[in-house]
């Protein structure tokens, strides 16, 4: 998108010792060009040398649809009968230390490895990971903006416009996605419906079971709104629920309130985990909690910095993450409370601001 | 899916001398096993060993969405803080003659490679692009299903019911993808509107321009119902079309129909795309028919075999693909037809039965 980006990329791959970045499939390409491979067979690939100029190797049919940028990048398009990895190769030509998209595939990750038998490879993530997990300001507007969208599906949702009681978990689902479409977004990523037992499976789809009265229902949803992705979680509760419910999502609301305001930069990813899950242990849930406290979040729905025990890297001013917490019991329900966090210079700041009380609709 | 799958693979794994075929992201592990791996950063994967029982390797917290299937796979579900690269690399043990799903990430191959650094890799496609190619009945009933549910769309676009003049192709677009779910698809893989000069752009998204009078049009579209893919294109003139492109369309609609009558089992896949091409640059369009003739279909928008010079493997009955010859004219206009082809004993078959007359839209 800019020189700036390619000139902290540059530096980062000096610092990695590495010769050349190679980029495919995934949001590095995005984040640092605007354009996003398609993700089919023929092959698209940045080649980004660390001593030299860039060069976007694309099929020529799909050529038209990148926006020239010369000052960025030269343009090679490739033709129905060339051999896209030769022409990859020849541009790397005798650099060693290569860094490729952790997401492009391995199809020509192989084919590449083949046609440069004395390469060293690493994931491009060590290099663009730390980089794009630090937002700048027009990136953080878009985070906002994609989330102020998912509180309004979320707020609908809590406040019992969205009918559950005698709906499937797929239908649901499907007013859930045609809301974030009408909020803003271009696309959406998911619309988890568990309820019931379903509740209890922290990555349940949406089935044709019907929603009964009585039952805990964990709605997981987001899409992506002008490149930025949104994702929030929210428990309601069909009907008044037991005391066991309620104590349990207590604890849950705590544990997921004090992990956010623990979200300080400077702290270590795996120390904001540990407060949630120390929450949730210490009142006895805690086998119950089988997943990670977060992710980032940015130009993909997943990616760095992950909110996980392993994880030292300290948070930065400019991270965003969720703060994703969820207690789940086997066969009868689940709860799950999820913001989207930043990390500003005053501490952290939640762009979900749907309440956490505990909704019961009819 | 079936026991019937795996053995078929197996075979054909000996015959390649590998020793494990390991499944990720991509197709092959749905045809397989009927199971699709998470596409986010949680390591799904399946260890099929030539010589052994097969495991999936899925992260705890997607483990509830699998169909357990103890009769085809063991399931080896990771937590949170274990490695599951170490997992995998366990499994595949001494084995080293490895293939590995052309889609999966090569982040996570880079690191199986860095566990098992005495493995030789090869693309899984060498063993399940020909198996997956050969359609059975059942997967020929859901890639007719999904082309007679395009076609319904593709008839109201033609039939003038589907507005075009003075609209966006994004516009366009949306109501293309609204009338694909409408008719039975769970999910739009592209809705590409492309009118005026942007026709002349092959994969040419879906604008903010707005559809003028006296201009070619050209939408292709395609998702996917009941897992398998449709894909049509039709073109239509807004208006009377002048006879410089009606000649260019006529020349394109014998292309592409001569091409489909050749498609029988036995014939090489770049003689097909020769014929097409042939009549084409025998008009003086050579240099505007800038892509292949056609892909494979049926999971994955495009897969084997591929109609396209240098294929020279021979189709086989049960094959399924495109026929999708086009014709570009820079900064003026483009056109291109498209259906899906099944090869049945008897012959070509076209899924697609939408007129291919140039239609004039209002």
């Amino acid at each position: 998108m800019s020189q700036a980006r390619f000139e902290r990329v540059r530096r980062a791959l000096g610092e990695f010792g590495l010769d050349a970045l190679l980029l495919s499939t995934g949001a590095d390409l995005p984040w640092l060009t605007g354009y996003t491979a398609m993700p089919l067979e023929r092959l698209t690939m940045l080649v980004l040398p660390t001593d030299g100029d860039p060069t976007l190797v694309v099929p020529r049919l799909e050529a038209p649809r990148v926006v020239s940028q010369p000052d960025l990048f030269e343009l090679r398009p490739w033709e129905e009968t060339e051999d896209p990895v030769a022409v990859v190769a020849d541009l790397v030509g005798a650099r060693r230390s290569l860094a490729i998209s952790d997401r492009a595939w391995a199809g020509p990750l192989l084919e590449l490895q083949a046609s440069l038998p004395d390469a060293k490879w690493q994931r491009a993530s060590i290099v663009t990971g730390p980089l794009r997990a630090v937002k700048d300001a027009d990136e953080i507007i878009a985070l906002r903006n994609a989330s102020a969208a998912a509180d309004r599906v979320a707020t609908a949702l809590v406040q019992g416009e969205i009918d559950l009681i005698g709906r499937t978990e797929a239908e649901v689902s499907r007013e859930i996605s045609d809301r974030l479409l009408e909020e803003g977004h271009q696309r959406v990523n998911f619309a988890i419906v568990g309820s019931g037992p379903n509740a209890a499976s922290p990555h349940h789809d949406a089935s044709s079971r019907v929603i009964g009265r009585g039952e805990s229902v964990v709605c997981d949803f987001g899409g992506v709104l002008d490149g930025y992705c949104s994702d929030i979680t929210r428990t309601v509760f069909t009907g008044e629920p037991p005391s066991e419910f309620r104590d349990l999502y207590t604890v849950l609301e705590r544990a997921q309130a004090e992990a956010v305001g623990a979200a300080c930069a400077g702290i270590p990813c795996e120390d904001v985990d540990a407060i949630a899950r120390r929450i949730i242990t210490d009142a006895g849930y805690g086998p119950n909690f089988v997943h990670r406290t977060g992710h980032g979040i940015g130009l993909e729905e997943h990616e760095d910095p992950y909110i996980v025990a392993g994880n030292c890297d300290r948070l930065r001013v400019g991270n965003a993450f969720s703060i994703e917490p969820g207690i789940y019991v086997e066969g009868k329900w689940g709860a799950r409370i999820e913001d989207i966090v930043i990390v500003n210079e005053y501490g952290p700041e939640s762009l979900n601001n749907v309440d956490h009380i505990l909704y019961w609709v009819a």
